[in-house]
């Protein structure tokens, strides 16, 4: 038996903003902070022992997840951050205002873009290293992603193409850790946490994008050593 | 060309109350929160790009490395933690505080304790999972340390010893990753930095605990590729 948590990121300056944030690299608001400090009040609560925690290589799921894992008294746990676990790529619509979006390209466009499984947003020319909205500047595919191919830099991503990208890493890390029944923390973001959820709780391509995952209300999930989903339990104030 | 980076943590909350505080797992104060900002301000001046984190299994460290890499928006970068990082095991004494000491064993004796090299403290009984301290009860040898050997687990350390189970951790780790060129910050404790600069700049015994590594202020080593140091700088304000 092992316990697996997921806890998506708590808003983050652009979520603030309502602007498409992606693989742009922002901060928590303060709201945000508040959200992964409930986060973690909720989960201690329950008084789990975590063995190991991942995260993206995306600041407002790091924090989130030092926030949490501070509230319970394991920040000396094991962290490990992977691009896989990015929020998905939102193409050119990164730094743009989502309402704006939908007065350009109307509603249904951009909900199609926002909803479905398997369209594609709009992609970008080229690699951008920083965007800049409002005169201040954001890292993007600068050189944390120096090791990887370039031709692995998503231009923009569905949510077919992010859980491509994410099941190595339940299959390489996740999956491993769970199976030797080790207790598991991830903190990340709404699409990659939704793409390993269609995979743990096998949601239809047609389902997987009615399910909302909340800023900060962590989801445990209870494994039996065959990686079936014994109990899931949203935890919420 | 690789750099290397030592910050001592920020006071932490038994350093504000003058107790011996070392394997006991307490936080950072606020100053210490303070004091660690101010670190990461003096990091940004430089502009140094980290390829890796190393820090203890200590809470004051960590909260000191991820407070100093959020403020160089460097968050990202891949961290490892471990036990070899951590302050000196100050045996019976943790948990005590340092004039209480002095009045019960005499100033002399103490400062013996402190400030000599190979002179142990008075050790404890048995290993203790958890220090009570005005009815609050912080973590000390709990779960963390599960996978070490029993024995490996100190009953108190003198700067000899904690300089012994260090420098594996400079032979196995942070040695490979300066002889790579990459650059490497460390958050972690006066006499874990203190066993590390012995090593590094080939101080004697007798010299090595007039060392002084102030809370916060980070230390700067410029390595050549024989791992030959060819700068040493002190960022203060």
């Amino acid at each position: 038996m092992a316990k697996l948590v997921f806890i998506r990121h708590g808003q983050s300056e652009w979520n603030a903003l309502n602007l498409f944030n992606g693989w742009v690299d922002t901060k928590l608001s303060e709201e945000g902070i508040r959200q992964a400090k409930e986060a973690g009040e909720l989960l201690a609560e329950k008084g789990i022992e975590f063995d190991q925690a991942y995260t993206s290589v995306l600041t407002r799921a790091i924090q989130t997840l030092h926030i949490t894992l501070e509230e319970i008294g394991q920040l000396w746990i094991p962290e490990e951050k992977s691009w896989r676990l990015n929020e998905r790529h939102y193409g050119a619509l990164q730094g743009l205002n989502k309402k704006a979006s939908a007065e350009k390209w109307g509603d249904d466009q951009v909900h199609i873009w926002r909803r479905s499984y398997d369209v594609l947003p709009p992609l970008q020319d080229s690699i951008q290293k920083s965007i800049t909205v409002d005169g201040r500047t954001y890292p993007a595919l600068d050189r944390r992603y120096a090791e990887l191919d370039p031709k692995t830099l998503p231009l923009g991503e569905n949510l077919k193409v992010t859980l491509t990208r994410v099941m190595p890493f339940w299959e390489d890390k996740i999956a491993p850790d769970l199976r030797a029944g080790k207790n598991v923390i991830i903190a990340a973001h709404g699409n990659s946490l939704r793409a390993l959820s269609k995979y743990i709780e096998n949601i239809s391509d047609a389902d997987i994008m009615g399910l909302e995952i909340a800023n900060g209300q962590p989801i445990v999930y209870d494994f039996d050593k065959d990686l079936k989903v014994t109990n899931k339990e949203l935890l919420a104030k």
